[in-house]
């Protein structure tokens, strides 16, 4: 079996599946697309993936991309355990429900916030105004809000059970991108913090591992801003 | 079997989800809820989806929300046929690979650009700045641009090769949404038009069917329009 995984880590759909691939102990090959370097606009990677994003898998010549279209191919080619997405129809449905909302409710909110407020700036040059970062954190607080109270808090420990799943590892990684832009969910959400912890520790070190480069990013910032 | 079907033809999803169940001949009990009158606020409907929003189906008893995973979980109880989507891991991946997609690249800036042209004035009474109301409809034109070039023109009839598959459901009655914000694809994206015109085909007299309402809200505008 070969599967290579081009992606670049301060992506949260490249982190979910190099910390998951690690962690089930999946022999792979990391392809490092640079983002900061535009080569997911190369004519290399263009033929790799014609929208031009990470992350993406090449499984015996089989390319595709999609962070959660890939999951559930691997999953169906016996390469994701059982335990971290259920075959049992019922169990898997509840799985795939999360991971459906969570592109427009949890992750758009969340990485918008760290678009506009971190990574445009440095792009262009041109501070948003206050206005309009006050709308994208507005929104992803809601977001927030939705996630803490309706998919958690459902008296167990993760999203879909006691068990942990791959909807938990999305969604962890998915949260960790607003802590590069100074806001981190689980300082503000008690229950996001107790849950977060325990997904951390499944998926540890790996988890640890794929959020080498968010953390060198955020203790930067942190230096930066004491000096200031 | 006893599937019930909460939706309303107004919601994109609702009417990807009805048209389907038509077409393949599933019996099932349509059970409407009034978005226009809040019924998805309401508390009864919040016992059924916590997230307040339709479609929703209940299976012997199974309630699922979010309307791809809906679709999963149909085609693994063998009530989606194989044609339609695909069990073949592969060909499964390429309607799958699309539908991750869909979500934030077709389905939201279609979305957003009908609701802040069209719907939100509606209900708050005030018109949107022509600035924000182009915003939305320059993030619309990319995606439809994308979709266009990059999805479709791909050298086959459909979406994922030479059969209509769940995908082209989903996306065609995504493009209807803009259409009741005066914006129709299809008179400007020729390989839309003859893409939508082969899906509409395929899935009538059911498409029509699911979208009288769409169609009453569009008419009744250009009435409107004409007398002014």
């Amino acid at each position: 079996m070969s599967i290579k995984l081009y992606c670049d880590l301060m992506s949260q759909p490249s982190r979910t599946l190099y910390i998951l691939l690690k962690t089930i102990k999946c022999d792979f090959e990391t392809k490092l697309v640079d983002l900061r370097k535009g080569q997911h606009f190369s004519d290399e990677f263009t033929k790799i993936n014609k929208i031009q994003r990470v992350p993406v898998i090449e499984h015996n010549g089989f390319i595709l991309s999609e962070s959660v279209a890939i999951v559930n191919y691997l999953s169906r080619e016996g390469i994701i355990p059982d335990n971290l997405y259920p075959q049992d129809s019922k169990k898997r449905a509840r799985v795939e429900e999360f991971l459906e909302w969570h592109h427009i409710g949890l992750r758009l909110p969340c990485s918008m916030y760290f678009r506009v407020k971190q990574l445009d700036p440095i792009i262009t040059g041109k501070q948003p105004e206050a206005k309009t970062v006050a709308g994208y954190e507005n929104r992803m607080l809601q977001s927030l809000d939705t996630f803490s109270t309706k998919w958690l808090n459902q008296g167990h420990d993760f999203l879909c059970g006691n068990t942990v799943t791959v909807a938990d590892l999305f969604a962890a990684c998915e949260l960790e991108q607003p802590r590069m832009a100074g806001y981190d969910p689980k300082e503000h959400f008690p229950a996001i913090a107790t849950w977060a912890k325990k997904v951390q520790q499944h998926f540890n070190p790996y988890y640890d591992e794929g959020h080498v480069i968010v953390n060198k990013v955020i203790n930067k910032q942190k230096k930066m801003s004491s000096k200031i």
